[in-house]
């Protein structure tokens, strides 16, 4: 019996598996559940155990990382498998259909808090490493699985874990299930993530709020310079007009804008989606590429002077907005803060003072589709799902991918099962089973082509 | 004995009555001072009586209304004489250096809440109006009193007093004692005020927050519309482009930018307290004239998306501002709201829905300085400061000055006393018992000069 008859014969168990793990409320940001956040823990130690290999439960100041190391042959490739079992919050209950750690099966779909993010994905890994364990008594790749207990409270603890056990964990990329698929019956391959850069605007005119009767006319209102910066950061055709901004912007190859193309994407839907009523952006791009593979600056939040009820007739002390900025490759946060900084300060309104504040960001991420782990995961999803999948775009950050990149100086696939609309966060997140199964059989295919890859 | 041989032989009894008045904590706005205010109005229905005239205490949903109304001569002409009664809370209390309702006089200024603001300035025209009553056994002109008791809460009660009492008010023009000198031994007299349009706008983007890295690009963001929107209301020369919106703008006439030139302003000594890195406004216009003889547009509030702490990353949903324009004879802020909102249609960027709530406002007011009574008034000033009063232009609204002339259809004498740091609204109230006494003498001399205008 092979890894694929495996999975076939004790596909049940495995259903059964994942409602097991569902029903632990492993919620990492509420304290009250520190000791199911733990039992969680355990628990994937044991299914490791089981399938006879090593794991440890590493503490952390918060809550514990599961580490399994698995090294057979020392010229097959490494893979870092990173998962988190902890899950999201609950709350709304009321909106939930069926409790949230009570998994409901219905129509082929599991309901539960964390079936999508990230039990159910990390748990497709579990079952490929068992289903070649326990038919061939290896897998043919080695392995670091790293499971984490802090995902959804910003892994306070990981970059500690990782810069200290650089050594331990040395791989030559990364595999992280926790993004969804384009849609049902299409696979998708996440080729690049955007960056991001955030900075923060601070306008003071007038010392103190004046009465705009007296002072209205003379004095500079902050909110006026304010508003007139923020406009000066976009040109009529959406560009954005901070100098040397797209200098180190990676162009969207051709094979790509076809690719964008293809996309069964309805920008009539979208726009519905979305409310407004209109879409805008970068001139010469579609919608989803400028959500995805252009740059952007937004600004995420404006304030300053009278906010109350009816009016208030002052010119207010001050005005500020928040600002981020998604990068693409290879753009560097720090590079274009600092551009921002210099560019707004050269566009200053008269009278008033100024201070930008930079927060420096993430980096974007970009792995080329032809690269060798990218056509075997392409490979692997089209044996699993019987057709090819999309390579996309992501338009924000997985920071945990940027950890990876900086800290073990690995690239990371992902490879996603859910669907994007699986209510992850929300009430009534769900996992299609067929997805499920799909994806153990695809990655056991992934497991293997990676094999093939001699190092 | 002649009024102005009264004033000086019984000065220290009105200064007693001053102290007597500023006793009485008639704050409006806090129900529990409700029966002072009362007994404010009896004080001064008391001293009404003392002079041997008839007064009425009017009652009103709210606060009563002191009213005394003298006719003798009817060749003379008739005065409105408007003060209020009422004053500000005193809060904060720790910041007065002595008891707000304890009046203290300390190097010929007297301290107390309501000292400028009304009280001691009503006070001048009861006092005049005593000097004359004593020794004549008559008031040269006629008038009706209004006394107010809520002028701090917006004088909610008095439009409907005025409106239901049209005939018994008729007058020929007003006179107020409420407002400032132009500096210690400069007495003014004020021409004309600005009056005020209001709007609020409302830009609303997509339906819901988005996040920013999965929508951002396509997706209209409300605080840049809202962004171009205002900075698309100054031009470069900071003069507001707004189709129209000049149309009706009195020019500044050639006395009066020679008298603007002439009032000792430093514009450095001002600028230090506005406390601003430099001072902005419409290009051709000193700040004196922009503060007063021309017209403002003025975010005085703006809002919208993440103002917490960090950063969210979100596209809002919707962002909005506060706007207030103040205007000069003749615009109307009806017709002004309308041009506002017409404009701000044409100029509204793709992609948003705008909503532009306007709240009309108030009316501009002008009287000339050649009208017989400012030309009464300041020969009075003259004679009683024994220096030429400013013709001054105020920049903000004095709402009961438009009601008279809409209500009553008559002009106002902005005849003040106080000095303009005098504190009204602030801890340490005061008033200088010279301006008190100045003011007596000036309001006597204005009586009989009115006087001589046979009607």
């Amino acid at each position: 019996m092979d890894a694929l008859q495996y999975v076939e014969k004790n596909y049940d168990n495995f259903v059964n598996t994942l409602k097991e793990l569902l029903k632990i409320p492993s919620v990492s940001a509420q304290s009250k559940y520190k000791e199911d956040v733990k039992s969680c823990a355990r628990f994937l130690a044991g299914q490791l155990e089981g399938i006879g290999l090593s794991p440890k439960i590493i503490e952390t100041p918060g809550h514990p990382i599961v580490y399994c190391q698995y090294e057979d042959d020392p010229h097959a490739p490494t893979a870092l498998i990173y998962g988190h079992y902890d899950v999201q919050p609950v709350d709304p209950l009321n909106l939930w259909k069926s409790p949230p750690f009570e998994p409901l099966i219905d129509n082929d779909i599991i309901y539960a808090r964390g079936a999508a993010d990230d039990k159910g994905q990390l748990l497709i890994h579990l079952k490929a490493v068992e289903s070649f364990m326990k038919t061939q008594g290896q897998v043919p790749i080695n392995f670091k699985m790293v499971l984490e207990g802090e995902e959804e409270v910003q892994s306070v603890n990981l970059d500690d874990f990782l810069e200290k056990n650089r050594e331990m964990l040395k791989s030559d990329f990364a595999i992280i299930s926790d993004t969804a698929m384009f849609g049902p019956d299409m696979p998708a391959l996440t080729y690049s993530l955007r960056g991001i850069a955030i900075a923060e605007i601070e306008v003071t005119g007038p010392n103190r709020d004046l009465h705009s009767g007296s002072y209205g006319g003379a004095v500079p209102n902050p909110i006026h310079a304010l508003a007139q910066i923020i406009s000066a950061c976009h040109d009529e055709d959406y560009r954005i007009t901070i100098p040397g901004f797209y200098d180190d912007v990676l162009d969207i190859e051709e094979w790509e804008r076809k690719a964008f193309k293809d996309l069964p994407f309805d920008e009539n839907k979208f726009l519905k989606e979305v409310g407004s009523q209109g879409l805008v952006g970068e001139k010469g791009y579609s919608s989803l590429e400028r959500r995805s593979a252009r740059p952007t600056f937004e600004v995420n939040g404006i304030y300053g002077g009278y906010d109350g009820e009816g009016s208030k007739t002052i010119i207010p002390s001050w005005a500020g907005a928040k600002i981020t900025m998604r990068l693409v490759p290879n753009q560097d946060p720090f590079k274009i803060c600092d551009l921002l900084e210099k560019y707004l300060h050269s566009i200053k309104p008269e009278g008033i003072t100024l201070r930008v504040k930079t927060g420096g960001g993430a980096k974007p991420a970009l792995i080329s589709k032809d690269n060798p782990i990218m056509q075997a995961a392409a490979q692997a999803l089209k044996e699993g799902f019987g057709k090819d999948p999309y390579f996309i775009r992501e338009g924000g950050s997985i920071p945990i991918v940027n950890i990876f990149k900086e800290v073990l100086g690995i690239d990371t696939i992902l490879l996603g099962f859910c669907q994007p609309d699986c209510n992850a966060h929300s009430p009534n997140e769900w996992l299609a089973l067929n997805d499920f199964k799909r994806g153990i059989i695809s990655t056991i295919n992934l497991y293997k082509k990676l094999a093939e890859m001699r190092m």
